[in-house]
Formats: C-alpha cells, sequence, structure tokens
C-alpha cells in the first residue's frame, strides 16, 4: 500500500470532470485549490495538521495502471454505455502529475477557512488529487488534534494508543497510530504501526491470559517467569483490589529475584477509587514506583475528571474514544477552486455561493501569515492571496464581522505557513522524522495562550482576511449573486 | 493488502501472551474463543453481520514474514533488552495456522452477545487473530447496520456511499464501501472500491466544475456535450433555482439532439423545500422523468424527515454521517475466551467477570440457534454451548432477568447460525458474491418484526441462554466471586 499507486482511489466525478475537461480541451488549463475545513472539531479552538507524508507519497506515486485503466474502460454510463472513450483512457494511461504543491507542515497549530494544503497545476490534475488528499490530511488531523487534547489532559502523564480493535478499518488504525502520536501518544498498541512508522509499540496482557490458568496468582506468576521486566498485570479478571494483591505477591517475587514489577492495569469499575485504593495497597508492600496505568473508554474529558477526583492513575491507555475521533468522527475538510488561468495568462479568482453562507469559499491563490508578539506567542492570523502584491503594512478584516479592521505595524514579525513541497510533481524538500514532527506539535501549543486551548468554550483565535482579498471577496460575492448588476472588474 | 500478511496488525500484548503461553509449554493447549458485541449500535435493535469475507482473507494469508520478525527482534521491553528470545522468533516465522472457524454469514441479522465468529485452536493462534478480526467485524457490521437503516429510510429509493473523502483513512473508506453495500447502498462514488469489489460506481460533478466556466449555463452546456447520457447537473454553485433554470435550458437541448438530461443534483440549503420547488420547474418544463439527487450531511433520521416534508428526491447521496457511522462510529465487539482443553483432553468452560456485570462473558463452545414461526418470521434465539448434549425439549433463560424461562416445543423450525467456513487453516467453503450477500441482508431483514427494526425504542428481540448453560455461568460466577466457597464442580 506504501509504494502502490492509489489513483483509482476517488470519487468517480472527478475522473467523468476529468474526461470534461479533456473533451473541452481544457485539461491543461492552470488552476489553483485549497484544501481547508470550516469549523474545529470537539467544540474545540484548533487542529493540529497531520497526514501531510502520507498524501505527499500519494501524489508521488500516482500513476494510472494498465488494469486502473482496463477497469474504468468497463464503467457503464446511465444509458449502459461505456462512459469513457479508449483516447481519454490512453491520456489517463500516459499521465504523469506536474503539479506543485505548498502545504502548512504536519504538527502546525491551524484554524478554520485556512488553506493546509494549496496544489496549483491543471485542473485535470488538481481534480484527480481531491479525494484522496481529502481523506488522508481529513482523517489524521482530525485524530492528530484529538490526541493533542488527550495529552492535554494527561498533564504529561504518558497516553499509549490502544485503538486498533476498534478503529475503522485497517487503514483507520495505522494512520490513526501515526496521527495519534504526531498529537502527543508516547506509544501505540498496533505493532504494523510500529513497524511502518517508527512509533514505540507498548502492552501488557489481556483477561484471557488470567483465565487461561487455574488461578489468577497462577497466571501472573507465568508472566513474571516469561517476561520478569516487562510485568503490567491485569487485575480486573474477577475482583480488581484482589488482583492486586496478587500481583503485590507476584511482585514480591520478582523483587527477591532481582527484578521490578512495572505496574498494574485497570480495565474496568470505578478507576478513581480503585487506582486510589490500589495505590494504598502498592504503596503499603513496598511497591510506591510501580506504575498503575488505566483503560476502558476514557476520552480527555473523563481523564480530566479522573485527575479532579485525585485518581493515581500514571498512564493512560486510549481506545475507542481517540482511534475514531467517537464525539465527532470526521472533520469536515473541503476542497476549492481558489483561481483559474485565462487563456491569456491572467488569474482569475473565482467563488463559490451555495445556499449556506458558510460554504462561501474564498477566491485567490492564498497563503496564510502568522503574525507573534515579542515573546514569541502567536497573535493572530491573516489569509491573503499571493495572485497580487500584498498592501504593507497588512490590514486585516474580521471574517465574521467585516465591520472590525485593524492594521498590523510593519516590525511585526511574522511567519508564512504555507511551504512548497512539491514542485513540478516532484517531493521538493525531505520530510521531517515522525518524532520531529511529534516535537513540532509540542512547540506549537506552546505558542497559543490556554485560552485558545481549552476545551469548554475557547476563545476564538483570530483569523482575518488581508483588506485586498475580503474586498475582492466582497465584490466577487456581489457579481455571483446579482450577475447583471455588479460590475466586471472583479 | 489484499493478499499481503498483516500479521503484525495486532496489539503488542496478543505476542507477549503468545511469548508467555510458549514459554509455558501452553502454546499448543487447544481453547476456543468467541467474537460479540454487547449492545446495538445507534440505539436501535440490531446488527447487520459483515467483514466475513476481509477477515478469512486476513486469516489465510496470515504469516510472519522475515522483515515481520526482524522488526520484532528490535523490540525493546521496559528494561530497554529485547522483549522476545531468539527460538521464539524462530517458532513464529515457522508458524502456520490450523484453527477452526465457524462464522455467521455476512448479511445475517445479530444481536448483542451472539457469537458472530468462533474460533477454535491453539490458545497461541487464537490469541494472535484475535485484534484484526476485532478490527475487521467491528467497522464493516458497524457500517452495514448504518447502511440498512439507511436504505430503510429511503423506502426503496437508492441510496448512494459518497463518504471516501471523509472516511476515517483509505480503508476506512474502501472497506466502508464494502459494507455499505452490503446493507443496501446501490452504488459507492469510491471507484477502487467499485474495481476491488465489483460495487457499481456512480458520480455527477462538483462545483469546482461550474466554477472554472465563465457561466453555470456555460459549464452545464459543456458537460453535456462531453457526456450526453450522464447528466445529473449539480445546481446549487450560485442559486439553486436559477440552477434549476439553466439545467432545464441544457436538458431541452439534450431532447431536441436525441438524448436525455438525467437528472439535477441539491447539495446545501433546505432540501424539502427546493426540491419541491425544483420538481415544479423540471415538471412545468416537461422533465418528469428526471430524478433529483441530494447530499449534504444526511443520515436515516434527517432522510425520514424530509420524506415527511415531502421532499421529491429520488435518489439520495450519503457521506460522512454513513462511511463514519456518525453517530456511533464504533461497534464494542469483544473476543473472549470459551472453554479450554485441560491435559486430560477435557474442555474446561471459562468466565471473565470483571468490575461490570455487562462485561461478564459467556463459557462455552457457543452456537445460536434462530427459532422461527410457521409464517417464517424469526421468534426468538437460543445461544447454547456444544460442549454437552443438549437437553431436548429446550428451555431459554431470559438473559437480562433469570426468573423468566420458557420451553421451546420440540417442532419449532430453527436454524444454528454459525457455520463452519475454516477448518484446519483451510477455508472450508466458497465465498458467497458481494451481490448475493446483500441479497441475504434484504431477504434477513424481511424475516424481522419492523418492531425489532425501527429506530425509536425498538421492541427488544429476545435471546436467551439456554438452560444448562444458564446454569453452568451461574455456577462460574459463583465459583469466581467466591472462591473459597463454591463448589467445585463446574
Amino acid at each position: 500500500m506504501e509504494n502502490k499507486s492509489l489513483a483509482l482511489l476517488t470519487d468517480l466525478y472527478q475522473l467523468t470532470m476529468a474526461y470534461g475537461y479533456w473533451k473541452h480541451g481544457k485539461a491543461d488549463q492552470q488552476s489553483v485549490f485549497h484544501l481547508f475545513f470550516r469549523s474545529n472539531p470537539f467544540r474545540g479552538g484548533y487542529v493540529i495538521a497531520a497526514g501531510l507524508q502520507t498524501a505527499l507519497k500519494f501524489v508521488q506515486s500516482f500513476r494510472f495502471s494498465p488494469d486502473d485503466v482496463q477497469f474504468l474502460a468497463t464503467l457503464p454510463g446511465n444509458d449502459g454505455q461505456p462512459i469513457f472513450e479508449p483516447a481519454f483512457l490512453e491520456y489517463l494511461s500516459r499521465l504523469e502529475l506536474n503539479v506543485d504543491v505548498d502545504a502548512i507542515p504536519e504538527g502546525t497549530v491551524v484554524f478554520p477557512h485556512e488553506p493546509m494544503l494549496r496544489i496549483r497545476g491543471s485542473i485535470l490534475q488538481c481534480q484527480l488529487l481531491e479525494t484522496a488528499l481529502l481523506n488522508i490530511l481529513n482523517f489524521q488531523s482530525l485524530i492528530a488534534t484529538k490526541a493533542s487534547r488527550i495529552a492535554m489532559a494527561a498533564q504529561g502523564d504518558s497516553v499509549l494508543e490502544f485503538g486498533l480493535r476498534r478503529a475503522q478499518g485497517i487503514d483507520g488504525a495505522l494512520s490513526a497510530s501515526r496521527a495519534a502520536f504526531i498529537g502527543g501518544c508516547a506509544a501505540t498498541s498496533n505493532v504494523l504501526a510500529g513497524k511502518l512508522y517508527g512509533i514505540p509499540v507498548r502492552g501488557t496482557h489481556a483477561h484471557s491470559w488470567v483465565m487461561s490458568f487455574d488461578t489468577e496468582l497462577e497466571s501472573f506468576s507465568a508472566y513474571a517467569e516469561a517476561m520478569p521486566n516487562n510485568c503490567v498485570f491485569l487485575v480486573d479478571t474477577y475482583d480488581t483490589l484482589e488482583g492486586v494483591r496478587q500481583a503485590i505477591l507476584v511482585g514480591q517475587h520478582l523483587k527477591v529475584s532481582g527484578h521490578r514489577m512495572v505496574g498494574i492495569r485497570l480495565d474496568s469499575g470505578d478507576l478513581a477509587w480503585l487506582s486510589i485504593e490500589a495505590r494504598k495497597l502498592l504503596d503499603a508492600a513496598g511497591f510506591k514506583d510501580s506504575v498503575i496505568v488505566a483503560s476502558n473508554d476514557l476520552d480527555e474529558r473523563l481523564i480530566q475528571s479522573l485527575k479532579l477526583q485525585g485518581a493515581t492513575i500514571g498512564v493512560w491507555g486510549v481506545g475507542t474514544k481517540l482511534i475514531t475521533a467517537f464525539d465527532q468522527p470526521a472533520l469536515g475538510g473541503v476542497y476549492k477552486l481558489g483561481a483559474i488561468q485565462s487563456a491569456t495568462g491572467d488569474w482569475l479568482p473565482k467563488i463559490k455561493l451555495s445556499e449556506q453562507i458558510i460554504k462561501t469559499s474564498t477566491p485567490g491563490m492564498l497563503q496564510v501569515r502568522r503574525f507573534f508578539d515579542g515573546d514569541g506567542n502567536s497573535t493572530e492570523d491573516m489569509i491573503f492571496s499571493e495572485l497580487g502584491p500584498l498592501s504593507l503594512p497588512s490590514s486585516i478584516v474580521d471574517q465574521s464581522d467585516s465591520s472590525i479592521s485593524h492594521q498590523i505595524p510593519l516590525s511585526t514579525v511574522f511567519e508564512d505557513l504555507l511551504q512548497p513541497v512539491i514542485r513540478d510533481g516532484k517531493l521538493s524538500r525531505e520530510h521531517p522524522t515522525l518524532h520531529s514532527v511529534r516535537t513540532r506539535t509540542m512547540e506549537q501549543l506552546q505558542q497559543f495562550h490556554s485560552r485558545y486551548l481549552r476545551f469548554d468554550n475557547p476563545h476564538l483565535y483570530p483569523v482575518g482576511l488581508e483588506q485586498q482579498l475580503h474586498e475582492l471577496k466582497s465584490r466577487l460575492v456581489l457579481k455571483a449573486r446579482f450577475p447583471k448588476h455588479a460590475d466586471d472588474t472583479a
């Protein structure tokens, strides 16, 4: 899957549109598309960008194989006849991408309406990439964001991602393990994810281990004998606190033979109370350094609540709620045309209105500029178009209330977030390691005041449109709403 | 992915347990595990079993490759030393599965606590299969169930699965397309799913097509020229009803040239009102046979509501809410040890208690018997153990209230749901085609009274434990709770 082309991993309409563009001699018309989301997930205040490396691998390996084309030749339209004519299929089989891609690096904190990805190239090629790019970035960004929230709730405790069995399919697990690590998890239980992505792998044992022996004590002893330095005993198969006592007995044997019981795991019941009682038993028996691992439908809110109740849990195993982003299992990212090149070489900015104002797109060839205060804290972001020169100093117009605008002093430190990653179809920079992406997430979160990051009613981080872009958008909206009356200067 | 072994697609603890079993000479101890879920998703009354063929492919291709084993050799434990010793890795590299698998066929209506899969074999092998089997069956059954609910709400209208861009990863899309088809969808937009599984593929065009032309009319005309027999025009790029008028103009041109406009698509706004108004315009212009396709965050409840409002939508494009099972994105299936063979060859039934009664497992080597009335309607299910002879006539004990029990007349027609699918590691029957699985779903749903299938407060379909099994379970619970006092006969 890593190296095989997934060119058919797309919606059919991308191919019918590609066919239409090709038929109309528009296949090579240059265009620019932006990938962005419209609202933060989990009623939170931010998103962690993730999935870029996976997306770029998809782009790099994009190729229609002979059997892909053969399959397309069989597809019938509504009249039962083949949709595509042979010359177009021949065109596809020879197609090599030469798009340019700019992207916000993985591990960056991003906000609604900011393009995480900008694709520039022939409209046919841009269109063929849309669906898979959305699939990859939507999901990994969603999970990285969820993981960052859970890690935040754990306040420095290790969070282990245990979600494989409840994930949405095989890659719903693998790519989520990757994204969860980016977001702040310390390790995964998924061995294949460990192999593919170099993520640390962790695990203990299951109830079935205990059940396969005559007694719990026997089962713990057997486990200790096999792996004397890796014992985290699952204590809730029959009775949790009794299980802790059995673990202590085996821990004492381990100690005598020069080993160390790592800890115990709780997987059901009142985790706050049980962890407190288990801690007392462990401490009283001299196991002050043994850790209590907990699992069982944990998420950021439950962890926060357990912390408030004084739970003595040191490691959090998080499964279903993380791997599926249970409380909001999809990020609604979209991919919209921003501009198209006319026959004369001019770039024409484009807009889409639709019935819902939230669905109106922003025209242009967009970039995101992030401003910082003297302490290196992010203060606000400005979306602007690179199609024309940028007025300096820049003025920013509020996206929800255009009567609010202000000017940014020229001296303000800033960073442009979209960076070139693919030029003419080829990777233009090395992928950072997954560990460095994870570090970037931690550093990025430090740049934002906690009011933007908190779980309940977060402060809205300011993201505005640059003044000229705002005016362009307003003109295009008017022109689209009242095509007969608007002037034609847009 | 289809043929490559995914042996490492597992939780690390399966491998550490396997290592423990191997170290203790228990690797070949025979055991039986059951895969089941504990409650219905979506506050509904049933689940459609799905994913079996994918699961069986996983079992058939199970093999540790040389680089899998090499990777395992690098895994450190808590002391930084390799977890696994070389002889065990050597054992894994030579391992060939010889398990027996019994399964409830895909497309069957199933209920909580019923084993969908029964795996019998060495405890080591059963354990190594657990996580991937759960991943595959949990997800596909969840999506097939969601799709069946959506298809039910659509009352015979076509439901198209449009979810790829919002799915949880690549396989979160592909295997969901498969499951959605099993559950009742008519087609998918995902071309690769069409290629891999033979699912019909459908699509129209996107807003970007319209935006890439100077006017909406021009864009529709161009599309009609390229694909005169496949025109479903997306009409909401600028103004929906104006878009319908433009579509009609192009439809009239199509008609003149001997073609037929298939329909229009609505993707935003008040779908009830817009579809009614669009229908009037289409009908008045002589396009009574043009269909209205709708999309935009649809699910079974929204479709039901739109139907009640008189929406004139004939085809439903369903994306995010289906592909992620948005309102409950995970089915909590589990995999529990039912019995284990002693050194003397006796099968010992096993139970797990835990702190939550709902998590108590059922001991034995289980089978599910479904009873029917004279009209072929399913009336109730009985879970029983095949470890001993079954008393006839059978008595069934209610699972939530053991004071309720009744006898099934000997003459009652029944069917045992678990069927052999793998024997000694080899497939023992051909996979049915995906189309026949989909047909099975439809036929199965016909066997159940609508009170079990409705969305709100469905009637609980009766699933009981066979009398002897109930008694065995009660004895084992007592024995586990009060190990000193219970008798030892269980």
